[in-house]
């Protein structure tokens, strides 16, 4: 059983080591919000165990703590945003509340961002546009780990893809989900406990298939959704690729091989053909459609039929996409968020750096 | 060896059938051109393979010839149509088009259509865009052939979805692909000629995965992109969702297992909560981002690094989405269009029918 630590402690400490790197005071708040939505919502790859990543990569002088985040192209219902080497956790809100407002103006709001960093969860951003009615969008690209079909090179990241959808009665739809077949995070997993990993994951450094959960470390790859051609990875590929376009050569960020790894260890690649990393927002106010009362009662109406669908032997409910991090975030904020050893050691890293105190467990 | 047909030839065939069955010359045209794209592009599933299918439409009242396609909502981004049971390959190509002079004018536009029928292949609305320097987006759902994750009933359609993004010196980049790990169409072929199926494309009527090619006919389902929950089934039964909430919630069509079916054979769905089916299209206009030159030298710089990827044993070159079909298209267009004799059967019977001469082979 792993030590809980309430959101609360590790709010105030996540909130405090953006303070001591120089971010404002709402700067911090944003960042906090953002990264801590991905512990609640169960990505633990995705939060506080990351915090540690974002201080390496301040300390690089890859992002900045006081950026000037600005918008440098736009019309009606678009926008190009300079991130200014922001953290994406502090980007990625601002440009997609800035989707929402053109949203509010003219139905519809799309933001392309350059220059930035990770954004920690796509499923936060999107889940912005829901409070205001509206459906949400959010994308990023990511440094390479995949292989596209027939590739036996590293050409895309795990490039996700969120879209929220508000309800009536029901909590928001919400699809949040790396294009390949499994996510890094899962990876690590059956790496630490020296497990083998299912077929279609992984490519080993001869492009050949594996089931070798450390092949990724060893020169191999990730698969695209679909894992090889026969089981459509060429459309897990695809999907990696609308990401990477709409993300970063519609912004302006570096796309394809050339997009700066999260790790510091990394090396930069060479000839970098844009800026930082790329995130791509939308939002799309649902009564520029259809009166939102209407369109709520169709989705639940949907969910309802979706969850009273016949299932297979052994399950007793049809997913709908969302519920699962719904509970999982509504019973974390009761009863504590769990953190591996490997996550306490970096925030206790993080505390003495920083003069803090290492946030307590429950 | 197949017969040979000229593209004009199958166009003047289809033409007078569209006139035949009382629609106005320039649908006729728009309805022709739309249908011959899926052969010229090699998806033959979707071409004039299926003209018959739509005559059956017509018969069976659920097609409407002379239709007041209608716009029933707007903002300066968005519309909802009506497409008063127009031929989808009419109705879409009307909603692009209006999704593209939004776009002109506020940098992007997204329609939604209710109360329509199939419209073709989803690729031919979205490269509509690309002749305006815009990135085009189409998708549609269909009838409910589709099982999600843990489901053991048909739920969701094929879903398919297209992002056409235009090029410099390349040809444009195309993703068109249905959200299932096969199209119905790889399905048929298979039974066709009594081979089994891969793993990972169908489950049996007792929701167990099986190889058997006829199982779809049999009460089973086609699977998700991912085929089951440990290869990310659950990532394509999320992209299959998100079609349909676009397509049919958004614009009032009918969702989920109430979508109608496009074989006249199989009963109409009860209770059916919407119109028709539905479509959802966008244009994105390129400069509403960035100069149309500076994104078209990162789209080529982007396609030209993928191409000069690394590439896996027997493999030449990584494909980029498009080109395939961009390559057909020229063929066919010069050497003629391959029809299989079922298909040839079904002219000669609508040749009968409408008193027209059959297409002759080259």
């Amino acid at each position: 059983m792993l030590p809980l630590y309430s959101y609360e402690d590790l709010f105030s400490f996540a909130n405090s080591v953006f303070l001591k790197i120089g971010c404002n005071d709402e700067d911090a708040i944003t960042a906090t919000q953002t990264l801590l939505s991905a512990d609640l919502r169960g990505v633990d790859s995705h939060g506080i165990a990351r915090l540690i990543g974002y201080v390496r990569l301040w300390e690089n002088k890859r992002v900045n703590a006081k950026p000037n985040i600005s918008i440098i192209h736009q019309t009606p219902s678009t926008a190009v945003v300079d991130a200014d080497r922001a953290l994406g956790l502090v980007s990625a809100p601002y440009a997609m509340n800035l989707a929402i407002q053109k949203a509010a103006s003219v139905g519809t709001g799309w933001v392309s961002v350059q220059n930035s960093n990770h954004f920690g969860i796509a499923g936060y951003h999107a889940l912005l546009a829901v409070q205001e009615d509206m459906i949400g969008i959010a994308m990023t690209n990511a440094s390479a780990l995949v292989a596209p079909t027939y590739a036996n090179e590293r050409m895309l990241g795990t490039n996700p893809i969120a879209v929220a959808v508000p309800a009536g009665q029901y909590p928001p739809f919400v699809a949040d989900f790396a294009t390949t077949t499994a996510s890094n995070g899962k990876l690590e997993i059956l790496q630490r406990i020296n497990e083998d990993c299912p077929s279609g994951w992984l490519q080993d450094a001869d492009g050949m298939p594996t089931q070798n959960a450390a092949a990724l470390k060893e020169g191999g790859a990730l698969l695209p959704l679909g894992g090889d051609k026969v089981h459509g990875s060429h459309k897990g590929y695809m999907l990696g690729s609308i990401v990477d376009i709409f993300s970063a050569i519609l912004s302006g960020a570096n796309y394809g091989p050339w997009v700066p790894p999260f790790p510091t260890y990394i090396p930069m690649p060479q000839n970098m053909p844009g800026k930082g990393i790329g995130h791509f927002f939308g939002a799309m106010r649902i009564d520029a459609f259809r009166p939102a009362m209407d369109f709520k009662k169709d989705m639940d109406q949907w969910i309802n039929r979706f969850k009273e669908a016949k299932t297979t032997s052994g399950h007793k409910e049809v997913i709908i996409p969302g519920e699962p991090e719904k509970q999982m975030e509504e019973e974390r904020i009761k009863n504590g968020i769990p953190l591996l050893q490997p996550v306490i050691e970096d925030l206790t890293q993080l505390a003495q750096k920083f003069s803090l105190q290492v946030p307590p467990s429950m």
